[in-house]
């Protein structure tokens, strides 16, 4: 079995990471990070880079493919990236195609999201309707026909992953893995929805994140505009 | 601000990357990981390699200090490593030094919770003993005097970083970084920790815990004779 978590320049860390830190427990599967190419790729935050082992040009046919979120999907989604053509190139012969946060916009603008319920960063929900795509404030939604799950924000990744070790592995092993993940959370606040959060906080967040889309949305019409 | 998370070679992945996840969020931080040299280090299923930016020898005075865990760490505090002498060097001008998991062991080895009540991966609990150390089954235990704060195991480092994240710059800040990663927490099983999980997983997890460190004991044994 082989498990690719795609990476592409300013992912944000945990998404990919948290269902890392499940996956890697999968029994005889072969686990790597792919990207434009091999080499380091930086997070979003900059200080984590990471070592990409193969290039999407080299993998044809994965098994389990996680899609992490940033940011900056929302230009990629807009100027496009290798990413979007290779998920779309090998979700036909995965046994899983996954995303984590905002990596549902990438399987959005893929394709692979038209007619299905989807899950993505809380910023991001109403994002998905231009793909197609009914989204749900939920945790994580697997459509096991189409054999795609989309999970929340950022954190949401390990949720996805531990849900995914039950389906592919049964409940047994998604139970060994939580424990020896010791995933019995205690978070210091009941703030993690924005339906639990201050209002202010929202409400901040709501207008960066807006801020951000219009600085991009300016970003891509000048490059459009650049290379025309 | 200077944030520095110690690495060493098979860390694990989560240990390290939960707590960043939230540190990097910090403001006006400048946050690096550290390690025996600067370079490549890899993780304990050999597929996560991180980039580690500085060396134990170049930083003296960081602010914050995080020290992950990793089955490897109970071979480290039978035979020594650069880390350990590293954190008890740095520690009397930390703001905050912290601990995930096992690397409690570190910062017991290091001569840091001698006397202190502390937490770490549920299979390690009464190795803290051997170091003065009072193990306590809680997510997270922090000394606001001794400015020392260590996590549960692997995942808990989420949780300890947003305690941290409360302590150093407030509720409010603590919040809004939770919300920024949904950390929502939805496991698909209540099993994350052995109190709740299938009795038969946790003897076996703790069956194969014993016979590792039965190993590292035979290794460090044999290691000591051949350089004596």
């Amino acid at each position: 079995m082989q498990i690719a978590i795609a990476t592409f320049d300013k992912f944000t860390a945990l998404d990919a990471l948290g269902p890392y830190a499940v996956l890697c427990h999968f029994p005889d599967a072969e686990l790597f990070y792919v990207g434009d190419q091999a080499g380091p790729v930086v997070d979003d935050r900059g200080a984590l880079t990471i070592d990409v082992q193969r290039s999407f040009d080299e993998v044809d046919r994965p098994d389990i493919v996680v899609v992490p979120g940033g940011f900056v999907t929302r230009l990629l989604v807009l100027t496009g990236h290798p990413l979007i053509d290779w998920v779309r190139r090998v979700h036909p012969t995965t046994m899983w195609t996954t995303s984590v946060c905002t990596g549902s916009l990438l399987l959005g603008k893929a394709g692979l999201l038209d007619g299905l319920t989807a899950t993505t960063n809380w910023t991001a929900l109403e994002d998905l309707r231009q793909f197609g795509a009914t989204p749900v404030e939920e945790r994580v939604v697997i459509h096991r026909d189409q054999r795609i799950v989309t999970g929340a924000g950022v954190s949401a990744g390990i949720d996805m992953a531990l849900h995914l070790a039950a389906v592919v592995h049964g409940d047994d092993f998604a139970k060994r893995v939580q424990l020896g993940l010791e995933y019995d959370p205690q978070p210091p606040f009941d703030c993690g929805s924005p339906a639990k959060a201050p209002a202010d906080i929202v409400a901040d967040i709501r207008a960066r994140v807006a801020a951000g889309k219009e600085r991009f949305r300016a970003q891509a019409a000048e490059d459009a505009r650049a290379s025309s």
